[in-house]
């Protein structure tokens, strides 16, 4: 399935429930934080999540992002591609090899 | 470009920089949580949010939740959709119509 | 030194830069899930994280939570408390003791 | 009631459940910013957010965070003032009054 069907497929879910009026960019971000909290409740306590709520979870997460993108009129492989040029540049594999040292400290 | 390239471009960026060491499913969760507060950071004293400021901060969440998918062996639109059909059932439209409401309260 | 000292310090410390206009709290609590990603950083790739770093970033967590509470009326130490015996009544020392299994799945 | 009584509660409650175990920091750190993810749920769609639901959420951050500075050694208002203090260099009245813009860009 391409983006754009997936993109359909989210446009079509939200306008049935008439939910777009929710979707401001500022909501959708906070929506993003919220969820990204209960993803990070999957691992709470330490030990391996549990790989079905983490789905849930991450799928949540996703939803968001990708109605973000779509609110902003960006699609989000390009976004994460783009980005990745940019860190690319930031950390070159010869200064950042097996470190995970933020880019200001390397 | 696929779902597959973009995942082939993520693996060898995090190969080259030997960083899929740091990536368990637990450091992904934390990181995905981490740049979710940065982009609510985006949105923190209200107004318009800044779309370049957006647009990098929703990269990095989408690179994490990419790199969540794939060490636990999902596709990211896949988990969108699979939910997105739970989602159907808990939110029927005659219940949830222009409702914000969760579903527990509905 | 008292919290009432506390909470005037922090009062006067915002009047003199005007900030009081921006702590709706909405804005408030947007601002204490940014700096708990903040917090969440030092703690990314695991191991022990940079006591400094977890001070000033606990400090910021903290003093947002104060400004919240101070706008909603509330002392911290007594919302703290209050919880605290409603959580007493959901985790029966018996039920729970040595677990950190929620409570719906105790 | 003093600190040193609201710690003291704290400590007792977690020592009848044996919960102290579960408490190293960095799952402490992950907490404060999984209840961080709740309390913002509660301005998830914009509007006033309903101040029980905002308190008990509050409540929780406040208690991992007490939690957290417990374990650090360090006293939750020390910590806010310590770092208000060095806030005040970064923002000098002159300077910051009526302006939400980070320091770095002031």
């Amino acid at each position: 399935m391409s983006y754009y069907e997936v993109r359909k497929t989210l446009r079509e879910f939200m306008a049935e429930r008439e939910w777009q009026q929710f979707h401001t960019s500022e909501n959708l971000i906070k929506s993003v934080a919220v969820e990204a909290g209960e993803l990070l409740e999957c691992a709470q306590w330490g030990g391996e999540p549990d790989p079905d709520k983490v789905q849930e979870e991450l799928a949540d997460v996703l939803t968001y992002c990708y109605l973000l993108a779509d609110k902003m009129g960006w699609e989000p492989e390009q976004v994460i591609l783009q980005k990745l040029e940019a860190t690319r540049l930031k950390y070159p594999p010869e200064k950042s090899r097996g470190l995970s040292t933020k880019y200001d400290e390397l």
